[in-house]
């Protein structure tokens, strides 16, 4: 080991520690760390992949079960609320999305929500035969992107969202971004975006898997006409948690939805031979939806309740500047890179760090009971779900990435092996 | 009320009762009621519409929350094996439905999964452009399949399946049929249909909602392409528990399904940009699947450990035969019409009362704990989950039932409201 490579001296901790421990004392969202069961001895930085467990959770779970399930059977499809559950997490889910009311509906996942909105967008543009996706999106994106423009006879553009300007013209029916990017967590300008989408005559789809619950989202506001997102990430829904999709109030009228299940028809219990959308935001039901799931996602979501989203996001900018900070001033000697965006308006709500053995540094930081993740080849994604995250926890983590470095701990072999699901 | 009104002299209920107990004493699968938690007083004939909750589902349900998810979080996909849980839960469904390993596939709603395998089966015959579906059919069944043809170009037919034989020629690309009807019970035959449309050169989708975990299903021995089918209903899977897929292994090859989330990918976690499809039945797969549900249905379907479906057919077949023999005998009088087959190898796992005021006579039982549904305009569906219905209770709720009609109780005001959900 180089002298260069040794760690800088542990004097300076103790002033490090105090100045997380003051930002936390004075963050004014910090009541709802208690509205989480995070286990003793882990620092969770994957939040942007599965949030963690809202204490509300287990009971509304074992009400669903023994009242609702149990006891009232059949008769919680009215008695209990469960018909109107799509529409009722939905609104939840809007009121974070900065929608007005009746726009979001919430049911199925991402990858089959993607499908009904890039369907129906396409729909709506007719005589325009090119769908534009982003080649850097999430794998999903791309492939129902795809999908959608061989069964309605679509040419799919993968243009990267900085080169969007140049591409859009009179063929354009549809773009569909990612509002952050999952690896980089770059950011990028809903509104604009939106509106340069618009002056072309085309819809606007947004993804906000990564965006939804860590961050500002004003499709109101932004005029956007369709937006997906999951349930599982900074929601805290739980695994597989149902998506949503949001439908503009202007652009409900027309929409012409592909997966045409009983739900969504305007009388479903008249069982009507032929399908006629619901008129409302409810004509985004498809099937009956996984309703257990979709009851832990309700009460995981008053886990925002009496937390402004501008508090969220101070905090969020606040712990990812953390982290770029320390990887700045103490980590490029290991040649760590910060790959995500250093504008605070360019930055999602993770920061990427870009290093040699990414995948034996996240494996040795979880054998520490760090948990971020990696993204090949050489990313190393640490996410801050700014509800539950303290200041004192980014700390940790980072000096835990520090001495694994110093250490070389990662080039153990243990860590050398690829997990089957990263 | 006339005297043929009159209820029969109540001495014969004891005779009746008696033969009740014995038939539940000798009952070969009576144990498997001890596998679910009933609420006392009542007489649920609804498990056709929503399962009883299996005793086994809360304490799962309890580790999947504090310990896979709540402590382990984004390791449990590889440590708890959530990754896995589409196929595996899809093999412990397979094996109640004549499928051999690696042909099932868990997740989703019935709708989706349906759009999946119609596309799929559309697709499988290039050339041909007519699909056929039931007029009778559940609302979703046509609705899903008005949807396909339309984005596929095709001529959707409805043609009841008597009339299939007709119908069938060098047009027909894929045909699908419920195997037993919602709203009669009416089973058809499984094998000859799929064999007929086989000859035609057509392919074969069958819809198993009300026919899976009730009576024998042989897909591989039928030479069945695709299924599909829900896990709420006799699976007892929990409200919108997620459905499945039956792809046959010769079917799978070519299998071009329209969702293609990243899930179904050969390689998931290498992230690319182009979506090439799991060899496996994985391929089926579509987005995240929603895991605390699925964590249910898995649950769930230990209820059927050691249960033959032949043994659970017989008692399916001997309480519908209880239902049909009291109807006939003590209710024709007050115009009672039993409108499911007689004949057993056309009937499923439920009755269907054909009665004047159906839907105050279905309120007013369930005022009294018998928990049967309404089908518009005139049908009074009792079905019989044979894992946990008893002749003793198939035989009360019948009495119930011949009570209300001699009081003339459904006439009440209060049961002529129909419930928002029904």
């Amino acid at each position: 080991m180089s002298s260069e490579a040794r760690p800088v001296p542990s004097a300076s901790r103790p002033a490090l520690r105090a100045a997380a421990e003051v930002a936390d004392q004075t963050d004014p969202i910090a009541f709802a760390r208690q509205r989480f069961t995070l286990p003793a001895g882990v620092i969770y930085l994957d939040g942007n992949s599965l949030g963690a467990m809202p204490a509300a959770v287990p009971a509304a779970m074992a009400d669903a079960l023994a009242r609702q399930w149990g006891a009232d059977l059949i008769t919680s499809w009215n008695g209990n609320g469960w018909w109107q559950l799509p529409a009722s997490v939905g609104a939840q889910i809007g009121a974070l999305l900065g929608a007005g009311a009746g726009q979001v509906l919430c049911g199925d996942s991402t990858s089959v929500q993607l499908f009904q909105a890039l369907t129906a967008a396409a729909r709506a543009r007719p005589g325009r035969d090119v769908l534009i996706t982003d080649g850097s999106s999430f794998p999903t994106d791309q492939y129902i992107a795809d999908s959608v423009g061989r069964l309605l006879g679509l040419e799919v553009r993968r243009i990267e969202p900085d080169q969007l300007g140049a591409a859009l013209d009179e063929r354009t029916a549809a773009v569909s971004f990612s509002l952050v990017d999952y690896r980089t967590g770059e950011l990028l300008d809903g509104e604009a975006i939106t509106a340069a989408v618009h002056r072309a005559g085309a819809v606007m789809v947004w993804d906000l898997c990564h965006a939804a619950g860590a961050l500002p989202v004003a499709l109101d506001a932004w005029q956007v006409d369709l937006a997906v997102g999951c349930g599982y990430k900074y929601f805290n829904g739980g695994p597989g948690a149902p998506a949503f999709i949001y439908v503009a109030e202007g652009f409900r009228a027309g929409l012409d939805l592909p997966l045409t299940g009983w739900h969504g028809h305007q009388s479903p219990f008249a069982l009507e031979q032929r399908y006629q959308p619901a008129a409302t935001i409810e004509r985004a039901r498809i099937g009956t939806p996984p309703v257990l799931s979709m009851l832990a996602l309700q009460a995981a979501l008053t886990a925002f309740d009496g937390v402004s989203i501008a508090a969220l996001r101070r905090k969020s900018l606040a712990l990812t500047e953390q982290i770029i900070a320390y990887a700045d001033e103490r980590l490029a000697r290991y040649d760590v890179r910060v790959r995500t965006p250093r504008a605070p308006e360019r930055r999602g709500s993770q920061v990427a760090l870009q290093l040699p053995h990414a995948l034996e540094v996240s494996q040795a930081l979880i054998a520490r009971g760090v948990i971020g993740d990696f993204r090949a080849p050489d990313l190393l994604r640490l996410g801050v779900a700014p509800l539950y995250l303290r200041h004192v926890d980014v700390l940790e983590a980072m000096q835990a990435l520090e001495d694994v470095l110093a250490s070389g701990a990662h080039l153990a072999p243990e860590f050398a092996q690829r997990p089957a699901v990263t």
